[in-house]
């Protein structure tokens, strides 16, 4: 039994140790595992839940060093093809205090392959999470509505980050298109209010994009609001909710951080809105603390301290 | 009128900071201009020469970092295309005091193209310089060989750096085929004893080396044997130099001196002989400091001090 199976990018940040003006000149970097399928995986095992990755890494130095790193962490990493024909993502990133530059390097998750037994990792998974990068090029699409098939019939709860950016978009299809055609299988979407300026042409307000998002097909819609906290809808009720962060220390992998406690709250049975509260805390508590990974308090703690 | 054109790779050095086991290890890296043609292009034109680089880089971040470093050593960019089609080349390095271990991810450089202008930058250059990254891939050979051809036609001095290894060649030929083809342009060539080693399949001794060489056309050979100097030959006479380096601080781009002195030399008039010499004297000097591109003294104090 797995409780949590993410599919997409599992890569390399290369993140700048200088603040300066563009990527271009930075002069250092330092490298850490990255991706926010990955983190996510991580989280839960972290905090005690069987996850697994599937995805796609080169045989190279920077494979190498992901494979260490996420048996360290304790995540099935037996849907991870390590092979030759394409090499490692890498994104170079420049620290910033607004919204980061990014360069995408993008090889190996651009080609998401699945074999046949990575089928029964997501038939025996109580979810299953994908995000617009395992959607970004046509074979990832492919692919990623096989799994979604097979997850749909064997009742496994799907999660779907909607970050699309332009930049990474390499798929024949438009964005648009490409959620119509996902949104029905989709449990839960989170979109920040950032990822839905990226995905719409035309700038709306919350409730419209959250209405967007139901009438193509999606479950349950979780909009973040950065400070703000977030909104719930579940189609036939919008509630909103604050952010429970008082010190914000570092943002990266906070979106990932409420992912984890969604999914955990999920795991452990409860209601979604409770589930959605628990990643409102584990964002939170992530924000106290630098990196995508790191050490968030364990789930029961976090249940008596917010809920 | 340019003294000195480089075809070949420019690209972006990334050295770990830490001197680990293992490239998957280094946490840390620092961001240099790289490339050996391009170190080349640099050191003879902070010397007050003319030189020019074509290849081909990726408009990304890195890509603009090349230029405006490249701009700033006041060497000639005309015959650099930057485009959409590819990303800039990185080469990984383990920082190390033996043989560093290197990753390289390689994209515009294996797809160098070349313009009718650029045919133009050769014909108006005292040298053309190329290397076995230029030979790495069936279109970068097709190319390699068309600026041959017009450097041979105009007089042009040729000189060929044999850095052949197996990781990085993508040729459909084997590397002995193609310098069979190659070699009849050359008037200089320059391996080291390592570089032999990655050519021929078995050990021969520094003669056999050479007389193979010229056997397949080349004119002058220098066989660089590290802290032993050198051996010229003409295809005549053997002749051994010892090394003039007193002081051994970092070996990075110490090959690339030699080079550069070299081809000082014979565009001021020396002959080959002493070119070489001039050669040895801009690699003691580049020893006794770290980095590929560094402050060497001037040619003239050079030639005074050990020629």
């Amino acid at each position: 039994m797995i409780n949590f199976v993410s599919f997409g990018e599992v890569l390399i940040d290369f993140i700048s140790k200088d603040y300066v003006r563009g990527l271009k000149n930075a002069t250092s970097f330092d490298k850490f595992l990255g991706g926010s399928p990955s983190n996510i995986a991580v989280n839960i095992s972290k905090q005690g839940f069987k996850s697994a990755i599937i995805s796609r890494i080169g045989k190279d130095p920077f494979g190498e060093f992901i494979l260490e790193q996420l048996k360290n962490y304790n995540v099935d990493i037996k849907g991870i093809l390590q092979d030759e024909g394409f090499s490692t993502d890498i994104v170079y990133v420049l620290k910033s205090k607004s919204s980061p530059e990014f360069y995408p390097l993008r090889s190996a998750s651009l080609n998401l392959e699945i074999q046949d037994s990575f089928f029964d990792i997501v038939k025996k998974a109580n979810i299953f999470h994908f995000s617009s990068w395992s959607l970004s090029s046509d074979k990832n699409l492919k692919n990623t509505l096989k799994l979604l098939k097979v997850a749909k019939n064997n009742n496994v709860l799907i999660g779907f980050d909607p970050n699309y950016r332009k930049i990474l978009w390499k798929t024949s299809l438009e964005i648009e298109d490409v959620l119509k055609l996902i949104m029905p299988y989709v449990d839960f979407i989170k979109p920040s209010l950032d990822d839905c300026t990226h995905i719409f042409e035309e700038n709306k307000n919350e409730e419209e994009y959250i209405n967007i998002f139901h009438e193509w097909g999606v479950k349950n819609v979780i909009l973040t609001l950065g400070e703000k906290g977030f909104v719930f809808s579940d189609g036939k009720k919008i509630t909103h909710f604050d952010s429970y962060a008082k010190e914000v220390i570092d943002t990266t992998g906070a979106g990932d951080a409420f992912w984890s406690g969604l999914y955990i709250g999920t795991i452990i049975g409860l209601d979604p809105i409770k589930a959605a509260k628990l990643g409102n805390a584990f964002s939170a508590e992530k924000l106290k603390y630098v990196g995508a990974i790191c050490d968030i308090k364990n789930y029961k703690d976090l249940l008596k301290e917010y809920l």
